[in-house]
């Protein structure tokens, strides 16, 4: 079959023929239909991480994926062939309490493995297979923009994430109904605009930052939801002196992340999901006020990476609520659908303009046209 | 009546011949048995910060109290003449919902006051007149001890906020009984001794930090409690290659509170209480490695600050465990009882070999002496 292959830490990817998966007796046969490329995709290419699996002379990119079932062994009675179905992305330890549990996201040990970043065969290729467990169902209303949910699962996990850290915080009025939140959103990728979403669904006062101007389809799905958008090309002082209940990091800067603590209100949380790379040279910072600010102010920062079964299902719920909210605000944010073919130059570099490419793998059963 | 006044911003501490405090109609009129010595009574006559109530032109200093009432209005039935009583420090800003809500310790607008810190007067001193609900009733037998309840309810809200925040993670095993939890508490001050013991009367495994050896009282406690002790006088590379689930920072120094977070598991939450100098120049932070760190281990950093009235009672709760558990433990941390006379010697300067100092003030109703 053919698939996207890299060969870390070697930069670059290219089209390959390799070995269709050996397939288990409990795994479910699946064709990929398409995929989504995202900025993790493009520090393998670029050769910052990634490695191919035990045995394995390549790695097969992709995790951001949908497909539709070939195949279904007796052990899966929930699936048939023809149903479309979005698989999970990391594999855990199988040693620690977490992955144990079922909760690989929050493994202890690092042993884990990931599926087209760390150990696992990705997705950019015509077809997989996976036992049932790793692989969620997608209502055929959702075809169209079911490539978005593995990147909205890692949302919903880091939103469900600051909201149970903001919980902590004593409930502001007396019947428990607390007080209209304000959320500041960095980055208007797919990661930071399906947040905003998000938190404009649960009633958040959203601002989004970026670097841009009212221009991109980013700005008119902002407004289309009811977000407010800010440009900080010039820096956060365009913010004025706002703060925000929950801010959510989505861009891996470690200045800006910094920068967004001072950003938080009394009592708030910023959540980070961007990830770093971890030979940025040191920054100076001015610990003793930022230190100070988050004591006296009961400030907290956290780190939410990946994302468990439970995340891909409430992702789902969400997808629907979007849709019938702001028909089409999702699916603008697939802004390119590109055939496999050419993955190498798109894996290139990063689009400015773009927030979501997707590679069109399948062929016939696909999804229906974007809009 | 005497006390301790000072004039901030100008530093220095006299003992002062004061007025009587004026009692409103609501007010329990309290003669102080003792007073504990803090960082930031240091801080404030060191000029660092402070403020005096609005039209005095001085500070009465002290937050850490433990008085006897010698009259309650008719509005107080829960109390009587003779009651041992601590008194809570903060009083809210009245507006925003958290002071509302009797959570000052959350208030969003900064406008509060701080009783002996900034805008109303403290403790030391022979008489203070208080509104019964920021009174909490100390029981007879923890007499000897009580002095301590003021800074121990600051550790309760820092434990608990810490355990919210760790309780974010999933639990670890299907059972919901979790696994073994390891605690790192930073600095062997008061709150970090009574930290320690109050993780360790919880089930975790502490290593307490500081930069003394076995000699000192604080060790001698660690080792009654069951609590490794190291000294990292020489780094932290003292404490190998370990790595703790909950660490709580008792120290106010920014270099260490950021290496601190290096210490964390994976999962982990550090809790900051020491509260920084704004002004301790920049820091070369490798920010990139950090920030990485934070996302891919889940790892959180949360600050707390003040106590609720809910924290004083819990206190009370834990010295009562304390005392039976391990007899002694808690009193050993009272390292020295002086004079109110003394106060302006004390406060000049940071006694590296005790732990807490306490100002005596009153006479003859006074708890039991020390062990």
């Amino acid at each position: 079959m053919r698939a996207v292959v890299v060969r870390p830490p070697a930069p670059g990817a290219t089209v390959e023929e390799v070995p269709a998966p050996l397939l288990g007796p409990d795994d479910v046969h699946v064709a990929v239909v398409e995929c989504g490329v995202c900025g993790t995709d493009l520090d393998i290419v670029a050769g910052k991480y990634g490695r191919a699996p035990a045995g394995v002379p390549y790695l097969i990119l992709g995790h951001e994926n949908l497909g539709r079932v070939v195949e279904v062994p007796p052990s899966a009675p929930g699936l048939a062939a023809g149903d479309l179905v979005v698989a999970t992305v990391r594999r855990g330890c199988g040693a620690c309490p977490y992955c144990r549990a079922g909760r690989s996201d929050f493994c202890a040990t690092g042993r884990y493995t990931e599926r087209g970043i760390a150990g696992a065969p990705g997705y950019f290729a015509q077809e997989y297979g996976e036992r049932p467990e790793f692989l969620v169902r997608v209502p055929a209303p959702l075809a169209p923009i079911a490539v978005l949910l593995e990147p909205f699962s890692v949302v919903e996990k880091a939103i469900a994430q600051g909201e149970a850290v903001r919980g902590r915080v004593a409930r502001p009025s007396p019947d428990g109904t607390g007080v209209a939140a304000s959320a500041l959103v960095a980055g208007t990728g797919a990661v930071g605009m399906l947040a905003t979403l998000a938190l404009r669904s649960r009633g958040y006062a959203v601002t989004a930052i970026d670097r841009h101007d009212e221009s991109t389809v980013a700005a008119r799905v902002l407004r289309t939801v009811g977000a407010r958008h800010t440009n900080v090309a010039e820096g956060l002082a365009a913010l004025g002196a706002d703060r925000f209940d929950l801010v959510l990091e989505a861009a891996g800067a470690p200045s800006l992340a910094i920068d967004l603590i001072e950003r938080l209100a009394p009592n708030g949380t910023l959540v980070l999901t961007g990830i770093p790379d971890a030979r940025t040279p040191p920054l100076s910072v001015p610990a003793g006020a930022l230190l100070r600010g988050l004591v006296l102010g009961n400030r907290a920062v956290v780190g939410s990476v990946n994302a468990s079964h439970a995340d891909f299902e409430a992702g789902l719920r969400d997808l629907a609520t979007f849709e019938s909210r702001w028909p089409g605000a999702v699916g603008a944010l697939l802004t390119a659908r590109r055939p496999l073919a050419e993955a190498p130059a798109i894996l290139a570099g990063r689009d400015a303009g773009s927030i979501k490419t997707v590679l069109t793998v399948g062929t016939g059963a696909g999804p229906a046209p974007a809009r």
